[in-house]
């Protein structure tokens, strides 16, 4: 990111526009907003700080940052590296100044008239909130939310290469990222196949210290967490054949997916009894009639990042047309997780509509003048 | 617009992206959100429907339109042109569709889930509920609010031109424009000078029919109109001398004023007794003291659009840089009313953020998918 | 064209830069050319007019067209139709001048200096006297020569689909496209099938007036024309079993290609006898071996048009990937004619590298100026 | 420019556009070009090297580099230094490669159909002959030539500063930049003045070793420029009062200049006797009648850059327009020499036409591919 918006700053471009008044000149011209606050979340410490400080620094902003308040460590640190880079280069180490703690510094921010936007990766429903505060004050806002991300494998999918990329998308980094694979939708001509080979898979995951050579599967990351899990799989294992929303994992309205049967746990499902926050890999399956794919409306996934396994060229095209996802991130044949700096990162409707790192995600950390005058 | 949306229907491109992932791709892809909603306000009742509708038609959006509850006819005949050319294309009308009436109506639209994003022209009060309403089920907001426009006449000026400006953006369309002159800035040196040739145009302004040849200042749009013209001169008038924010034709607080000596009307400042909501043209004018222009903060004008009247490049360029306006809409030595659908039109905080017509504001009628795979 | 272009107008944006050095600014500005020269081919008499000359008035140059000697009447009938449009706009109908003659009227284009770009369609041997000519003089030059484009048919294609588009791209207007596909590479397990189906619809043709309903192949466009035909099947008979390069139809030498036996004529191959140029629909085949399609340099085929039918994801990521198609037009299941204003139109090496209509086509037709000062 | 590079390897974007034709997609796709010959002259043996490789390999381009003759163990250090950086990050050394040499290195480069782009830095005349080559052989061109380049000094110029600016742009680098500043014009009413204030600084010029402390006037590059030097200044000495060309320091006909007497010498002229190529800082004057700057062609400049000095803003805004210089830099209150990454760097006409660094030249270094298809 450091390298990227070294590179952007040559590109902070505005426009001259030809006038239809004789004589005149139109600029759109972009300048600085100020400070920007930042507040991210506990899963990725320092990459979403990067994401949305390297661009707002190039813009001409000072940074405000809240590090989640589990990390107060790498908060400080990352402060002290920047810090030192600043004053080497005779700049005041305060342009980028970090705050460790909780909602109420959070409030602050979203409060402060003097922070001209504010990014927030973080829940949906704090996010929301911290958007109706910064909108009153007529602030400007970021938001990376919550992702119920999902995996669709079609009947002509490459099985292996799509059972492999579910289990690093579900299991890896114990499934925290925003872009963890959540729900699993299989076409029924290849659900057993793929069910069987996933469980295969689950069964070889090594669970333990993620610092160790082969570990699959560290443990969550605070003990609520790991109790939100155990709630979480009691929820969806009361789920009867009622045609009903599927809570705590959770399957979209918009499917109108009636269940076939109870929902049954393949595998895992239960916290592991042991000195930290470890659960089981865990599959939980169920079968649905009536999966609305009509071609008018090929698939509506709420969420922040999605994923077709499919060979089918016509089949990928619609996918990533007006009637396939409407995911901010849309992905063939490879996970939900993972994400460039080269292309936007970011969400539609309760993931927030941000975007963060891409070509044009610099524009949000600046505001736009139209000029006109001779 | 239509013909400037014909043209950009074929330019609504996205990106492909070099992959850091050998053999995979990358693109960015616009697609419609589905159903847009447009609410306009009494002073432009088709202009600014044209700006969004054009834009978001051929994006592929279908549009619900509400205008002005005092502009129904407007409303209706507009619907009826847009839905005989729709249908001579062998598309439905019912792709462009409009509503008549109140508050009630925009509620619903602030609402309704199926529509993705609320267009609002309005007043900052109201578009701060819209928006509220409309984020609260993570739908988007395009906001057109109300602006206290400046124009800054400095000490070396073209007077001439100055004062011919003032007099067309201030009372041109009798102030009801959202880019209307409101409060005007004059250097000392040049103070008397201005003030006198403005009264002078001032007094010759015809009022009566706009219909008619030669008339400038024709009525307010309703009695309430001119009832709040008559009550805001009383609250003007009421200004002391304490160091005090300029309520009514307003001065920001960020410019620290101080009122020197008590506001005098220099003329108008009644309505006109005759049938039809007519007003005078008005002057009211102060002294002001330590007005702060420092170096490091040019000026700061919270507005829609502002405009200065200097002859000086360094000047120039220091108001449309950082520490210049932060208007939307920068003037210089043209007056802050008008616009081309070239450039993007719209201002920043309490104005709402929002940009209309130019060259990138079609990207607000569609959603981003970054799209990855191989 | 035009509603494209007008809408383009309102689009000529140049770049203002943020300056490293302090308190300057840079700008990148785009300045009309003064006279453009446009030189057009027989085969589309007011197309490739139209893609230049819409562009080159919007960006505020004037255009001198020379049109085909053989189609003198649509250079007249255009000319006065645009004529009438500039003067009920109060423009000098001058603006757009047109030439009907041969070469010297084409030498006087390329060696005017007050004729700042030439825009040349036509053969590869004379655009490029037509580029030495204009260089010498420092001119620009914007080329669009002649294609020996080619359809390459995989194993997996839709036969039917790749069978009726190799028809209508070979066929279709005498074969006298630009974009005409003149070279058909099967894959050999497919080969006996499209060469089959292929033969079947050629038998079907209608010869005739091409305004009559059905007629799929009508005339060529000269006495001239007739007689190259005749003598280019001559050559390629005389083509024996030597690795030789494959002249008329022709197959570039990059293809390492060896005959395995001698070209046979499969159906056509002779002029008809009969008033107006016809000639008969023709193919021609040979097998080939060491067909050089390496991993390393997937296909290069050094033409202006070119078109894969195949079915899987990752041939066609490939094919439009760096060691795929280095062609300008690149189609995949589709033929190798037909074009869409929104795309650059335009080949690579001995097709000239110009580039029409598209959305950046109009720099071309401007100069660009980097502006710096303060 | 390397960080340039880096950041910008993020952002070869081409284009997703939506097609005219239903379930199609047409795709802009950028591949690299393959080879990409570099030929630089001795005035700037890295920096020019460094605009054209950085760009062309993260474009994914091999690079041969030819730097000037007389430069050698420049062209040896970098592509050492080069190797390095590519070797440690395991990529072949021999993306870049370099060879040191005369005219014949040159033309084989020029020559080489593997070579698909040359980029040439130098003269006018050879740059043609190349070019002309290039052009045989269906390959691309990049010409950066040589510039006559030009200041403006109008009547209400801050004369300090031009006179001090006009100083570093004639005299800095020995005058051996492509942006050097080799005609001065100045407006009658101050040129006595400027004239007087320039000589004054002239004679307090430090002649001598360019890495000694003040020192501003370094030595020529070889014997033969200085040899050159005394030749020009003869052929201007020997220019009449006859309407002329001004050979040499040159004035373009297109001004239509007349002299009003003969060319006088102000200062220096001569080569000076000493070891080394030095010679004296130099300024030739005469007066001129009729200097066509009509209000409809304000002032054509046929050089590289040119520059200007005024405090009008409308006199700045003609300069950057349409009937301003057409030069490819164009400077405002700064000298004609100067450049920053971010803006184009490059000329029109006689200078060639390329652009290097700035946010698009990477354009230049790869190939572009209209997909459609579905």
């Amino acid at each position: 990111m450091c390298d990227f918006a070294v590179g952007l700053s040559r590109q902070l471009n505005g426009s001259i526009i030809p006038s239809e008044r004789p004589d005149h000149a139109m600029l759109e011209v972009w300048n600085p907003l100020g400070i920007v606050g930042v507040i991210t979340a506990f899963n990725f410490p320092s990459a979403v700080l990067g994401w949305n400080a390297c661009l707002a620094l190039v813009c001409g902003n000072c940074v405000v940052w809240k590090g989640a308040p589990t990390t107060p460590l790498i908060t400080i640190a990352l402060t002290k590296i920047i810090a030192g880079v600043l004053e080497k280069n005779n700049l005041p180490g305060s342009i980028f100044t970090s705050l460790c703690g909780g909602a109420e510094i959070g409030q602050a921010i979203a409060k402060d008239t003097r922070i001209s936007l504010v990014s927030f990766t973080g829940s949906s429903k704090v996010g929301l909130m911290v958007q109706h505060t910064v909108n009153q004050r007529f602030g400007k806002c970021l938001l990376e939310l919550s992702g119920n991300n999902a995996i669709i494998v079609m009947d002509d999918a490459d099985i292996k290469l799509a059972v492999r990329s579910v289990l690093f998308a579900a299991v890896g980094t114990a499934g925290q990222r925003c872009t963890t694979c959540r729900r699993l939708l299989l076409h029924e001509s290849i659900y057993d196949k793929v069910l069987e080979q996933l469980l295969d898979l689950y069964k070889q995951v090594k669970i333990g210290d993620p610092l160790e050579d082969g570990t699959l599967l560290g443990p969550l990351h605070t003990k609520s967490s790991k109790d939100s899990f155990v709630k979480g799989i009691e929820v969806i294992k009361s789920q009867t054949k009622t045609p009903a929303r599927f809570i705590g994992i959770g399957l979209e309205p918009v499917f109108c997916l009636a269940l076939r049967q109870e929902v049954k746990s393949c595998t895992g499902g239960s916290a592991i009894e042991s000195e930290g926050n470890f659960v089981q890999p865990t599959i939980m399956s169920t079968y649905l009639v009536e999966l609305c794919f009509p071609e008018s409306c090929f698939c509506k996934l709420l969420v922040l990042s999605s994923s077709i396994f499919t060979q089918r060229p016509e089949a990928i095209f619609r996918w990533i047309g007006p009637s396939g996802s409407d995911c901010g991130i849309v992905n063939v044949n490879i996970p939900t997780n993972g994400a460039e700096i080269g292309g936007a990162f970011g969400g539609e409707k309760a993931t927030g509509g941000g975007r963060e790192a891409g070509s044009d995600s610099w524009k949000q950390y600046m505001r736009r003048a139209t000029w006109a005058g001779f």
